[in-house]
């Protein structure tokens, strides 16, 4: 089913790909669904990237987070599973996807996955 | 006394052990009792680790969080304690336990405990 | 069992009685627990007030606040009660309770009683 | 279908009806369908009420609010709704709903409903 | 040239115009031109009214705040302006325009036109 | 003791004793002494009044304020007593003083007294 | 000297006299001496005012604003002044003038005129 | 076209090119087109440098960046652009260029370009 | 002089001495006086230190900050003497103070002192 | 002409040269005035050093500060100068001076000047 969400992401070229320049995208009008309880979870998606040959089209972005509307995923997996798709589809030299969840039971949580894996 | 909180932490399964990634989660709604006044102690606290092999289970942190109710205990000693049980139950490859503390007599505090240990 | 907790609550006499002059006190590390769930509940208590013959002593409100540490009371219920133990006790010229509540399922609540009753 | 969301509104007894005393409840994690364009709304919905015989059941206000999730609304429509649905259960002697929605096309809106009619 | 702005402004019908409710439009995003200097201007529009039997559709009125982008224009008639083309369209029952400019030469401005006038 | 005090306020003429405007002076670095526990408190005095015929001299209203460094008096006492020095000396309109205070065992406080008494 | 600062302040026509609509400036860079010391004052200078058959110039009001700065002159007699100059160049059918000081010995102040007389 | 907005920027000696110091200038009022939709973006441009032999003139940056007005153009393309044209004209020890945009769609995005290009 | 404050800081056994955490103690509430003019000063004093084999205790840390409330002496001194008494009492590995003033003549100041000595 | 500003600055002994502690001092009422334009110019100058033999007197640096008030000076040069100042009379181990300006044009600047000089 992963694979079906990440067709929607699309890319152009980098315009400057001779530069190590950063790219910062916020949603803070993320929603995806918890699979335990069946509620609806509330977050803000923050993606990072230094781009290689393409970066990730802005739209074709928010209709892929979208994908996650009413699906059952956990706040661990549902991080890790953005990057997965983007390491496969932008192919940026680096990258990171930080999660960050409104409270639930009075916990509120963060989650941050990098590329390249840090040491 | 110390083991039997400990047995409320639960763990799943990291969903992706390859990668060093971070975890945070806030509890803002943290209370203990003082052991020399027996009042109330109202604080936060904040754990960040970088996952192994498990993950703490949301819902028995809280869980475990609140059985320090109406535990009388020091602001330094319930910041380790907690990093002990932590790091016995969830085995993580870093962690970092901060709690920050209401203000008493005109003061607040901060405890930050750090695995593995700094030099 | 209301009545054990009012008894907590001390005054002492009103030193300019002659005027009409507000008191405010903010307690925002108030806890109780919910009936339905066992649950800690946690917010912030505001009384504001003009004083009659007599002003609530501090230290007694604190205490009396405390009270409610490990009750099981809902938000409407237990800011009712706080006004009726106040106005038995404090007999104020004019009197506000208001609780403010932390997120439970991503609602936050907040009640306010006010005497005189208002039109 | 207005019909089966207002079924999700569950009342309890207001313990207090001699008081006319405001309830506030604010849910940040709202979310609808544009009718339009298909794509998601986000918004805050405050609720205030002066309850006359009964309070509205807060976890049955969550599930009630969290049938608009798929459901096409226009701002305006989706905030006289919610008034409608909870003038019908609840009975409230006053009440305000005030939705505040997230920028789409670089303009963020606030829709305001009083009960009784303001003149 | 002002009636061919005016016809950029859209309206659909009121879905409750037995309600005397509130809607409340902000465009942090304006700009215009300085008819004296020949610099840009920038400010956010508030829009408030209550509908009467028409509400102004959103797009239009992003539009409408658009055509201005090259118009040279002063503060108070671009404010006062914007209040005439939305009372001949839109015929609200109350309404309020203004205008929050940023710094220029040190001082920064803000404009409040409301309908009906006020006494 | 209280007469000395008051010594200390010095006026100068009001430049415009035919118009009703308003002073403020904010005064953040107020402190006292608890007189039950012999412990300092600190908190913000705010004197807000329309002069009649005198305004009070600023350099000696810091002066007046510092005389209560070492003074054992209560929340309450002081803030009447400010206000009473406030008015024989400089005999204004209307003038309101508010004192807001650090916490002590977890509750903070703000008095507020106002001439004339209100109703 | 007076009449001279007086002298900058331009005014322009009034594009809509038929309405009572609101015009608000504000100069956070505001700087006079003090009279007594010689050291120089800050602060903000906030204007509001609804026009009548003139609006004042926003260049003029700058360069009027900035006449002050080597001016000695007390924080109640520049703010009367300036208001004392706006209504004899403006002749306003309302306005307030306000001036908020940075801290002097602890002590931070504001004052505020307004037009015509408040009972 | 590039270089014809490029030759508006203005230089001036550097007063102290013996240091390393660095300059910022921050420009919230930045607005150009977006070259698919035909629709206004609205952002702030972020400019840091350390001067070598030359400094940027603080109003030919002003009318330089004006120029982007009616220009089409993607978030990525100015951002490179700006520092392109910097680069070539006033010749840093280092620079970095940041833009950070308004939401559309939900989704806001941040561009950062640094020179000299980091590994 | 300096010994007697000294003596007002008491410790206790440092329950994790095996771990380099550090403990964070903020005091808003510190007045000392100026030697040269007399009058008060006020400031935040923030204490950070990693222990070795002791802890301060927290009220005694208080009493020996109100020490200085009516001792003469300069911001630089005060700072230093406080890492000294803290150095000689509680032998920490590692310590900074920092204090934090409000404004005096429109200027507020900062002293920060580390301990071991940086290079 | 510099001199004769430096020579306002005064020294007192460091109390503690043994130790490299850091000294900062904020002057948020800083102004000067435009060379180009003769308009005033208004910032906050921030002063950070670690002090060798000599700490800068407060009352001097408010004095040396106060005489740009109608010197004509460009931002980088005045930054500059302020440093040249400093260091020669105060000759401190390190020491950074910023400055940060009001919008002019739409633009607010920051200059910043470090010692030793960064590579």
């Amino acid at each position: 089913m992963s694979d079906s969400f990440r067709d929607q992401l699309e890319v152009f070229e980098n315009p400057n790909p001779q530069r190590n320049f950063s790219i910062e995208h916020h949603c803070p009008e993320f929603t995806s669904v918890c699979p335990k309880t069946g509620q609806p979870d509330f977050g803000t998606i923050q993606l990072t990237y230094i781009p290689d040959q393409m970066c990730v089209e802005l739209k074709s972005l928010k209709m892929y987070l979208q994908s996650y509307r009413n699906e059952g995923i956990f706040y661990e997996a549902v991080t890790n599973r953005i990057m997965d798709d983007f390491l496969a589809v932008v192919k940026p030299r680096q990258a990171t996807v930080k999660s960050s969840w409104t409270p639930r039971g009075g916990l509120n949580s963060h989650i941050t996955v990098t590329y390249p894996n840090p040491e």
